[in-house]
């Protein structure tokens, strides 16, 4: 098995096919890590989401990190880490533009509302329904890529 | 589809059988999550890695989360998160019981070393192939589990 850094045109190209992965964020230096749907626009990276504990998180510290990974096998494997900033994109007019263009990259995928809007049913909250979407600010995108030995 | 808490329990069949997930943790409240191979022995979670930021992060900070998820369907999926604490089992007769006991649970996986082992090979490290063990006390386990309507 040989493992490579990947370029992070290469990053970013996992990225834009990609539907899942698994976002990070951290509360008082406790990580909490949960899988996501998301869409790349090939600038940020936008999500959808119920209120919960991901959220209550991310809104008390931006930083986060998303992981993405596809594994064929033990030697041919993939894994592509962002991190980046959490910023919420409000009901409000300065937002509007940015919730639209958000809704529009995540209805792309089929059934996208159901695994985001699902899990808040089962926590004692006072709007469980109250749609909620993000992007992430990409800082960094690295990658590690094994294929097997030839 | 009905998403319903997972009971500790149900929780601990999944980790028992899965081998591969996704492990976060945080330094300066900056989250970094990657795929980790790892057993579970029905009390702790046993890892084996080289030197790099995640074993650097865990040692400056030994608060972690695992997560474990299985997609079949986009409602049919679960998803278990492991709140804990970790625990190098470092080369002195203190930890060499627990050593071998990671190494055995660890080996019953098929290619368990490579994975652990490459990533280092890419990173400025004095010692890259020093094999690291660890455990991770759990502190809570929960998760939820998606069904399709009847």
């Amino acid at each position: 098995m040989l493992i490579q850094r990947m370029s992070e045109t290469q990053c970013r190209r996992v990225l834009e096919k990609a539907t899942l992965g698994r976002l990070a964020c951290a509360r008082e230096n406790q990580p909490y890590v949960v899988p996501t749907y998301f869409a790349f626009d090939g600038t940020s990276v936008y999500g959808f989401s119920t209120f919960g504990q991901k959220i209550s998180w991310m809104r008390a510290n931006p930083r986060v990190c998303l992981e993405i990974d596809e594994h064929i096998s033990h030697d041919q494997w993939l894994s592509v880490v962002v991190t980046g900033h959490y910023e919420e994109l409000r009901d409000m007019p300065a937002y509007t533009a940015a919730r639209h263009h958000a809704h529009k990259m995540l209805q792309q995928r089929p059934m996208w509302w159901e695994p985001g809007a699902t899990p808040a049913a089962h926590q004692n909250n006072v709007d469980p329904f109250l749609p909620i979407y993000y992007r992430i600010r990409i800082d960094e995108i690295t990658g590690l890529c094994a294929t097997p030995d030839a």
